[in-house]
């Protein structure tokens, strides 16, 4: 059971990786996510890594070198297309509990040392390293779950009706494009479209004038489901590998004029970046928190939706933090200035739900899958997941601590978003950092 | 250029291959069509074949047996996935001429008999193979492109304002479901959904019964472009590597709840049906029209969209047909009953301009990405390419030669999709026939 908290999540175990140990670490031995790296941005076969502390444990090699005997990791190993996790969650997905519990034998504080140098032979330095997708990632699904996020955007664009009808009982979401998926760290080109600010005049193709991001949190398919097939919401987890920070990069002044009646197109699909770590199921199980409670008069979900496992355990307590630099405060060393916080456990829908809802027509779930949340915000201002809330369309600027004020993104401006877990009497795991850089339009 | 008529448009050129002579076959030697096949449904690797008449050539096995030799043929067996035409085309794009012609110097009548019986071992009769999707398809956009569908549909749902504002600069779009496109002759199954029919209940979550099918047109993507890269419209169709028909079922009363503010979602993506051969560009010269001849007070294309040779050859004379056959048909040996005809020269938008517009932000497309036109209806009530627009939203039932009628497909129901291609002094092409028989939900 990935709720289940056993002794891999023990807050006292440590590990002889002594970078794990620091109490700010993002990946203690408790956490331990996936990843796929190459040790040489131009090697042909990136492979399957374990981040701990500021080490990249070659996954691969380890399972070569007999490192994982007697736990059939092999079958992580196994490849469908160039490199991924996919074809090893989808048949290796019962096995996964041993291969966490392998890796904790591996790397703890009292792990032999035999063992400790086989191990040793095939760690590398994650600053050494490029990471990419984690997995070939076939479709990607958007959802829209955070109530307090389509409440402000409602409210800026249909003041008088700002949740449509279907919100409360819908997990709503659209399909985004696979093909333009990166990895943290890649720069992010403003993209050209069709503009039309005023309406009494003809549209112009120029350069998005409103860029902005929005703060996510994505989950991979893993065991897939066959066309046709539903997943029950008694099940869903069981198909979910692990999570990610996304950030759906969306350009506003597109949006607006594309997106009736079939939603947003080129506003979203020029780029959405993910970030390398894919924290797992089971690192995750202390942090869990009940389903949204919702406000008295508020519907239940239908029942497909309804579960008491997942009303109890479903939503995830991970802190969000989001941080804007730009050029001008790089060059005057001014750090990265705190521009949200909000959390993933006030979405309205959990992502059981979001699973279940996506597949509940039969439609077929692939092993690599993204399905991400939608931009996470909070009640409070402070909370608000995006540009566009933060500045309330433009109209309240937000000022920098160089001076500066941002109503949406200019080019130079980096966007760094971090996620973490923290609860009384566990250690902290994160997620790392999703960052993106605004580069000009050509 | 794909726009040139040569000497494989030949209209009297015939092929020893005698069913290719036929002059109701859709795969005469002008025609040459790519499929993906297996000669057994369970066979590991499906290999790339060329439709000619009745038979289906083997076209990696020719390219083994060395029939191929002096052309660069060999790069259309080169595999990133489980099987395509996709690194194929991306690498060999500007060979592809050469292989048409070879093709034909192959099947002409006039070939000599060692080559004949050389090419003879490698043909299979096109009823004993099962077919597959031609490309592994990683992303799949469908348009709205049709200005018919779209003000038919408008009527029904905002008749003060059938046509939004942005339909005349914006080729609409939005991103469809990859994982459920299957091939012709997949049994679909009715999905289920919420549904709310009365605004003053709640939704139930019951099987679809507004389900519908959707008449339209693909199209591949050949060459690709790098993320950030625009395609100018000028050079747009030298990244398209062939057409299919597609019908892009749908479930109305799924829709019609969920789909505000995003788009439609699971009323889509529980199937899209496409035929199994691509027509390629080149088969496709002949028949090449002006675009879509806009009215008097109409804005021209935005000057991304704008292009001269576009205007002049950017559209393509397609004569499409859908026929429903029930089961009651089938139990009383009554023939499939035609329940439209419309034409792809019809669309307001061309293929060119579409696929340039989905590029324009820097969007990535890539070898095997399918992009399908949107519903094709015509002016006329006879011309509407779905049920939706036939039965005018269920208000006037369709009339069928089995005394039955329809408001929606009923389980049982067959839809037949034909596309063809006819002009004066020009061989007959086609591209075979995308089926799709309901069944119920679970």
């Amino acid at each position: 059971m990935a709720y289940e908290i056993n002794e891999t999540h023990d807050p006292n175990l440590k590990s002889w990786v002594e970078s794990a140990n620091d109490p700010n670490t993002d990946f203690p031995i408790q956490n331990l996510p996936f990843c796929v790296f190459t040790q040489d941005k131009h090697a042909a076969n990136p492979r399957i890594g374990i981040r701990i502390g500021n080490s990249i444990f070659d996954f691969e090699k380890g399972v070569e070198n007999g490192l994982f005997e007697g736990i059939p990791a092999e079958r992580y190993l196994e490849r469908e297309h160039l490199f991924n996790l996919s074809y090893a969650h989808d048949h290796g997905a019962k096995s996964f509990s041993g291969v966490r519990e392998r890796l904790f034998e591996l790397f703890v504080e009292r792990a032999d040392k035999r063992r400790r140098s086989r191990v040793n032979e095939v760690i590398f330095e994650a600053t050494k390293v490029e990471f990419s997708n984690p997995f070939v990632i076939r479709d990607y699904t958007d959802f829209y779950c955070s109530i307090f996020h389509a409440t402000n955007v409602g409210s800026m664009f249909r003041p008088d009706n700002p949740l449509l009808p279907n919100y409360k009982y819908v997990p709503i979401g659209y399909h985004g494009r696979a093909s333009s998926i990166v990895i943290s760290g890649t720069d992010i080109k403003r993209p050209k479209g069709q503009n039309r600010s005023d309406a009494e005049q003809q549209p112009v193709f120029i350069p998005a004038k409103s860029l902005d991001y929005e703060m996510e949190v994505g989950f991979f398919v893993g065991q897939s489901n066959e066309l046709g097939s539903s997943i029950p919401i008694a099940d869903a987890e069981k198909h979910i590998f692990g999570l990610c920070l996304v950030n759906d990069w969306s350009a506003r002044d597109i949006q607006a004029w594309e997106y009736q009646p079939l939603g947003p197109f080129l506003a979203k699909n020029f780029a959405t970046t993910i970030s390398p770590f894919v924290v797992t199921m089971e690192a995750l199980a202390p942090f869990r928190t009940p389903a949204f409670e919702r406000d008295e008069g508020d519907p239940q979900p239908l029942d497909y939706l309804n579960d008491p496992t997942n009303q109890k355990f479903g939503g995830i307590d991970i802190k969000l933090e989001v941080y804007i630099q730009t050029q001008k405060m790089r060059d005057e060393n001014i750090e990265p200035h705190l521009l949200s916080r909000s959390n993933m456990k006030d979405l309205y829908w959990t992502i059981g739900q979001m699973l279940t809802h996506h597949a509940s027509n039969g439609c077929n779930l692939q092993t690599g899958d993204l399905i991400a949340t939608g931009t996470i915000s909070g009640k409070e201002k402070s909370e608000r997941g995006s540009m566009l809330e933060l500045s309330w369309r433009g109209t309240e600027p937000i000022d920098l601590p160089s001076g500066e004020t941002r109503r949406f993104l200019e080019d130079g401006d980096e966007v760094i978003m971090k996620g973490y877990c923290e609860r009384e009497g566990f250690r902290r795991i994160g997620f790392g950092e999703c960052r993106g850089r605004i580069t000009p339009a050509d």
